[in-house]
């Protein structure tokens, strides 16, 4: 790991201003703002590794709203906000007024009286949860500019129907670990391909992010799904036009192993097509159960045509050196082991399990390191006061 | 906003005790108590605009009960808390084993043993929220007097079927930086309304609330509502004798028009008739699902009769100079907008939209008052302490 | 209460050694470990009667796990980990994708990358909350070892289907502090006897971990049951070779009042029988409705044969001197008051209510002890640092 002096030199001369700048999508930052994250997210866990404590609140709520269940997400942020002293305040819709009617804009203001942060999982309806985010950071701005609110709560996205940030930027800061610099993922191949599951609906926002932010380092981007699955088409264009701007390249097969031909990297994970997606979006809204259940049986009957999209030895032995670093978000429906057919051998799994838990580890610190960044402006400074405080973290 | 040192000379001016006692019912207390909370929460507010931390424990707890559903007063209350340095744990009675027949002795005292406060939430049943707060409080007493528990937890009711002391007090703080003093209250008119909304079953307790705790301060007080849907009696009767004390006056009328006449500030709010409440109470502890469809389908219907009783500018134009200050507890029933037809007009609510919010930015700081008060004996010297110790809330 | 400094020299002089442990059954400690637990609680309870913090953490999280209802734990637990500086975070099942068929191995890993304690309470099926709890630990040791995680979190078993170490750990307390030591107990005679119950299923973990437990200590246990209403046979066996190992001695009669003899304390609950509690486990395993409904009433029609296995006046009075100690875990059945018949008279129960207030009074300490012995060396240090460190809890 880079040494403390390093990694504040590094922050220092990045040309980054997150300040009081809500983290929605990677592709509104520019690489240094990304770059810097991912340096202030080591930093912290350099920092931790070291029992020095990195409080920098005294008191103040960290408010987060699942839209949808979470495991890996939940602890991620709470872990984050009580790294940095922060208290975390669930607003649960159920037990809430919100259902009397109440508007974005009202529930905005009235959780954020005493709050630095909001972090909101909004991501099972197309077209929906970014919209909402930038509702809540629109009646967060009106509130603070009429002095509603003595600060303006920055928001972090914790997964959308388009982005997941903290997956990705945690899933980038392992590739980073793991190929020693950004620098040197250049030229590099990763294939983010479509798996079976016999699970249907899952978000888009995952190989999406993916797309969207490994087009942005000079990376090689393979993206494979069967044919009718396809992601958000302004996702894939824009994917294309950051591969190209970094010096990287993007193209779409329809065959998982040509995708892995030569990878360094491999993303095997399912999702729901994009229209699936929108058809169920419109049946959600339309409380139609029958419709719902008709769509599943059809998504799934049409899944089940491709049960050979899965990571296998024989898939891996196509990538570079026969030993492509295999991610994946988590919880991965295993064959054998958490479903009869899945998106990955329980051999391959096993080969790389522990590598997906470190690739997950980092999202705690990738959460603490948006939440820093929004509420400091010069985080460096604050990192070297943590470091000459040296209070311990654990007595 | 007034300078700290004022405020605190006026806190150590005011003849207040409330050392270690429960905060239920604003009418229990006298005006100097109530101007004492009023004075730390301002006291509060303004250290934490300076950045200044609040912090008076290291440990403890904060338990919050909420027996029906709520947003601004859960995040007002774990804010409070927070602020304190304290760690809000909810009880919540469905994860409880309070179900296996615990006595409300017994769960008082096993939720306590590192408890400093508990704030309660109990509207639903006429005769039963205060009723149990009081008996929360004795098991409190007995269980510290027997050495059981090492300190009391104070009280604060969070909302009972009677008063709302937390929102009335939010609301007052607001009349009085709005006024400009508690004094410049004296003689102004405020309009305590009911109306119209297309939901049945409100509480009384805001209503109730507002005319018992704004007669203590000379305000002439109107409270208007159709026949039939009065408040509880007793609470009418002691706004009229609070009223005469305090050297302003109370009317009851049964028109919405009538009371906006010249008053200063309105409060058009809608609830349920006394007696509806009392049907209700009945049929919910009889489990008696057919009767209360029966008696919300009467009570909509009946409330139907009324939509006329809706805050619109006709009305307002009637108030003292046209402009009078309009407050709500929020959320509102606003027509078109949160309902078809409700408690005020868009345009009417889109005027002091960020007032209500403003009124609604309070709470934390009362909430966090009442705990203060109950908790410290010399509050004045505490707020000192934490002036002069300079402890950045944000570093 | 002893000195701080005897409690010092005590915890010094015991050869404990329960760092990075994690604290499943009481039968796997030896009698010092046991007695360093105890006497590490009663410090933390000396400091915190002296509004000494005893924070030793400035961040972290303790993670809880209900899989069955609870209150006096829940609290205990979230008492303990705020008197230390740790934030409970709340594993709830139903919030999580652990339904998405997420393996235990990974859901153990990825709530604890920045985790200091899990507290599981898991006794619902036989055979299963320890045998989790002990694949969770598993999990935790390979992601330790493997650098996933940078710290291996400690487990305390907040009650699974064997033993109810936080309960029966600070009932031992309760007994040291009634009788004044450990060494008083030797030779004292104590009945744990089931008693009748309208309700079934209740979990064995309470009476198996008082004969587990207290025939470490020198006393004399009688166990009391109906025919057919037996406890786990290793447990019982257990006990009989504590017992005789220690010096007591361990028996087991048909007949509460034959119990209750002589006792100088009785402990009587009710429990489901074993081979009940093994059908339950097949029933619900199965999702058999009508099963468990058929079994419920079997079960319900066989405890009503021994409704007078009730602690009367009557039974108190053959205990010796008529005035054997009573105990509860709480809730208890207590004819007349939460039931109609049940495991206590009110009389009874009304004597010793206080004094079963001050027994569970005894869990936010032992919890707060094991967690501390699990995370720190040298606790005798740390809580001397404490007691010098002089830092108030309440300002």
């Amino acid at each position: 790991m880079a040494k403390f002096k390093e990694l504040i030199k590094s922050i220092e001369k990045t040309n980054a201003d997150l300040f009081q700048k809500d983290f929605l999508l990677t592709w509104d930052k520019s690489p240094e703002e990304l770059e810097y994250v991912l340096l202030v997210a080591e930093t912290l866990k350099k920092l931790y590794s070291k029992n020095i404590s990195t409080r920098c609140f005294d008191s103040g709520l960290a408010v987060s709203q699942f839209r949808d269940n979470s495991t890996r997400t939940r602890f991620s942020f709470a872990s984050a906000a009580n790294l940095l002293g922060l208290t975390v305040q669930d607003l649960d819709e159920g037990k809430s007024q919100i259902s009397h009617g109440e508007t974005v804009r009202e529930t905005a203001n009235m959780i954020s009286f005493l709050t630095e942060i909001i972090g909101i999982r909004d991501d099972m309806y197309l077209g929906a949860g970014h919209t909402y985010m930038k509702e809540v950071g629109e009646a967060l701005n009106d509130g603070y500019l009429n002095k509603v609110l003595p600060q303006r709560p920055g928001i972090v996205n914790l997964q959308c129907d388009i982005d997941h940030p903290t997956q990705s930027m945690a899933d980038l800061l392992h590739l980073k670990k793991t190929f020693g610099s950004l620098e040197n993922l250049k030229g590099k191949k990763i294939a983010m391909t479509w798996a079976y599951s016999p699970s249907y609906g899952k978000p888009l926002s995952v190989p999406q992010g993916i797309i969207g932010l490994m087009s942005r380092f000079g990376m090689n981007i393979t993206l494979a799904h069967p044919e009718g699955y396809g992601l958000i088409p302004d996702v894939v264009d824009l994917a294309g036009k950051n591969a190209k701007k970094s010096g990287g390249s993007f193209n779409v097969v329809n065959d998982m192993k040509t995708a892995f031909e030569g990878a360094d990297i491999v993303y095997p994970k399912s999702w729901a097509p994009y229209n699936v997606m929108e058809q169920r979006t419109e049946l959600l809204r339309a409380n139609d159960h029958d419709g719902l259940k008709e769509l599943e049986k059809q998504a799934l009957a049409n899944n089940a045509k491709f049960k050979d999209w899965e990571c296998d030895r024989d898939k891996m032995d196509v990538t570079k050196d026969k030993s492509a670093l295999y991610m994946h978000c988590l919880p991965a429906d295993i064959t054998g082991v958490s479903c009869k057919e899945g998106e990955v051998t329980a051999e391959v799994f096993e080969q790389y399990r522990l590598a997906t838990y470190a690739e997950a580890g980092y999202k705690p610190y990738i959460i603490a390191a948006m939440m820093m960044t929004n509420r400091f402006y010069d985080v460096a400074d604050l990192l070297n006061f943590m470091k000459k405080r040296d209070m311990p973290r654990v007595y």
